[in-house]
C-alpha cells in the first residue's frame, strides 16, 4: 500500500515586497512576508495552503513558483494596489535591524477569507498578523487538530487581550526569547515558559536564533541546536521558515507527540539555517531533500550529546 | 589494582573579595576571583594546585575550606595589604553588568611564583590575568601537556601582542562569543574560530552563557548545551567554574581526545549552572557528585539529539 500523502498545512500571514539594506548589499522589492517563507518551508515536507493578499505588483511567476512546489495559492487574493512593503536596515553583524519604512498597502484591509477547500485542514499556522485576524481565521476552520501561532512584540504590547484569546485557542505558540519574556513579564526562561503555558497553549516553542530552539511540552523541556553557519546573508524570514518547516514536518508525520515535535524542531532549525544563507527566499528556494539530509547529519554529528 | 588518582590541575588566577549588587540583594566582601571559582570546580574531579595572592583580610577559613576539598594552596601568597576587590552591579535580568570599582590592592604586584612541587603538573589553567603573567607561569612549568587559558576584552584590546604569544603556547583557549569575535575581528563564529585556531591553540572552547558552549577541535565542531536554570542569582564566576571543571574532567580522564573534551564541556556547563544558583561560591561549595550526576541526567534528557 502506498504511503498516504501528507495532510496539508494551512498558512495565513503576510506577503511582501521588501526593501532590504544588508551588509552584502541593498535589495529592492525582495519577495517575502511570513506566509511566503512559511509556505516554502512547509512545502519541503507537506502540501501548503496559503492565505494572504498581494497587490498587482506582486510577480505572478512567484505565485507560479509556489504552486510548482505544492503550495495551493487559492487563498491568495490579488487586489488593486501595491503589495505590503517592509523596508529595513540590518546592522553590519546582522545582530539587529531597524525598520526604515512600513507600507501596509493592500495588507491594511486584509481580512483572511479561508477558501471552502481549506476549511477542513487539520494543521494550521497562524503567521504573525493581528491577533484579531488570527481569531477570524480560526472561526472559519472546521476542526483544526494542531494550530500553531507566531506573534511579535507589537501585538504583545498593543493587543494583549486579543492575543490572550488566541492563546486560549491554539495548541502551540512559536515565539522568540524576548517575546516570551515580554509576554510572561518574567526574565527567567523556564518560569516565563510555565507562565505562558498557563495562558492556554499546550506546547511552547522558543526560537533562540543562532543558538537553536527550546520545546516546552507538558512538563518536558527539549533543547534543539541550530546549525552554525559559515555564510550569513539575510536573517529575514528565518523565523517564518522555522515555523513553516515545523508544521510541515508534523503534518507529514501525522503525529503530534513530543518525540515528533522534537524531530520537527530539528528540521525547523535546519531549514531556517538555509534561509539565512541567501537574500530573501533565494536560498530557501534551492533547498531539496538531499541538502536537508546532509545538513541534518552534520547537525547530528555536532550536537549528539556526550556526557 | 586501584584506579590511579587523577593528575592535579595547576590553576593561576585572581583571588578576590568582591562587592556585588545583585537583583537578589547587595553583598560585601564576597569571596571570588577566577582562581577560587576554578579551583573549587576542578576539585570536583581532580586535585587542584592554586597559585594566587591575597591580603591579610582574606578569611583563613576559606583557604582551609579549599584545602579540605583537595586544593593545594601552597602557591597562594598571603601578603600585607588588602585583597583584590571588584565591585559591580548587575542588571535586573542579570544579562549585563557594570564595574563600579576595581581595587587591585595586593594583586597589583602579583608575579606568579610556581612552587617547586607544582612545576611538573601536566594540566594547567591560566585564568584571566595579564597575558605577560600567563607567559611567566608557562616559563616556570617543566612539561605541561595540556594548557588552557582564559582571557578577556581588556587584554584583547590592550595587550594583543602579549596575548598572541600566549596563544602560540597553549593547547586550548576558553573564551566567550564576544571575546572570540573581538580577537578574530570577525563576526561569524565559524570563521572567527578558524582564524583564532590559526593563531596557535589546537582547540577552542567558546562559552555562550545560558546557551551552552562550542568546541572547535581540529576540524570538529561540537555543540554542548547548558542546563536551563529556574533560579539564577549571580553569574559571577560561572565562566571560571566552567574552565575549572573542564580542566578537572580532562585531568581525571587523563586523555585529551575530542570525545573526552566533549564530555568535559558537558560537565563544565553543568558545574557552571550550579555556580549561578548561588551568590559567589555559595552554591558551588554545596555541589557533590550525586547532584552533578542528577543534573547531567536531566541535561541528557533535554539535549539528546532527535532528528
Amino acid at each position: 500500500m502506498p504511503k498516504p500523502s501528507p495532510a496539508p498545512v494551512l498558512i495565513v500571514g503576510s506577503m511582501a515586497l521588501d526593501d532590504l539594506e544588508l551588509p552584502c548589499g541593498n535589495f529592492k522589492d525582495v519577495v517575502g512576508g511570513s506566509a511566503v517563507f512559511s509556505a516554502m518551508a512547509t512545502s519541503l515536507f507537506a502540501p501548503a495552503q496559503m492565505v494572504g493578499v498581494v497587490g498587482r505588483d506582486f510577480p505572478t511567476k512567484v505565485l507560479d513558483g509556489l504552486r510548482a512546489r505544492g503550495v495551493d495559492t487559492e487563498g491568495v487574493e490579488v487586489v488593486e494596489g501595491r503589495t505590503f512593503k517592509w523596508a529595513g536596515r540590518y546592522a553590519s553583524n546582522l545582530g539587529s535591524r531597524e525598520t526604515l519604512d512600513t507600507q501596509l498597502n493592500v495588507f491594511a484591509d486584509f481580512a483572511p477569507k479561508i477558501p471552502e477547500t481549506f476549511r477542513q485542514s487539520r494543521f494550521v499556522l497562524l503567521g504573525n498578523i493581528h491577533p484579531a485576524l488570527q481569531l477570524e481565521v480560526l472561526s472559519q476552520m472546521q476542526a483544526p487538530a494542531f494550530v500553531a501561532a507566531d506573534t511579535m512584540n507589537f501585538w504583545i504590547d498593543g493587543e494583549r487581550s486579543a492575543l490572550l484569546r488566541v492563546l486560549e485557542r491554539i495548541e502551540c505558540l512559536i515565539i522568540n526569547d524576548e517575546e516570551l519574556r515580554q509576554l510572561a513579564e518574567e526574565h527567567n526562561i523556564r518560569r516565563a515558559a510555565a507562565k505562558v503555558l498557563s495562558m492556554g497553549p499546550k506546547r511552547l516553542v522558543v526560537k533562540r536564533g543562532e543558538y537553536g530552539a527550546l520545546l516546552f511540552d507538558q512538563g518536558c523541556l527539549c533543547f534543539v541546536p541550530a546549525y552554525p553557519l559559515e555564510t550569513e546573508l539575510d536573517p529575514t524570514g528565518a523565523g517564518d521558515s522555522f515555523a513553516g518547516a515545523l508544521l510541515g514536518y508534523v503534518a507529514r508525520a501525522g503525529q503530534t507527540d513530543t518525540t515528533t515535535l522534537r524531530r520537527a524542531l530539528v528540521h525547523a532549525t535546519t531549514v531556517a539555517s538555509f534561509c539565512v544563507e541567501g537574500v530573501g527566499t533565494a536560498r530557501l528556494a534551492e533547498v531539496h531533500g538531499d541538502m536537508l539530509g546532509a545538513r541534518l547529519s552534520e547537525l547530528r554529528a555536532l550536537a549528539t550529546f556526550e556526557g
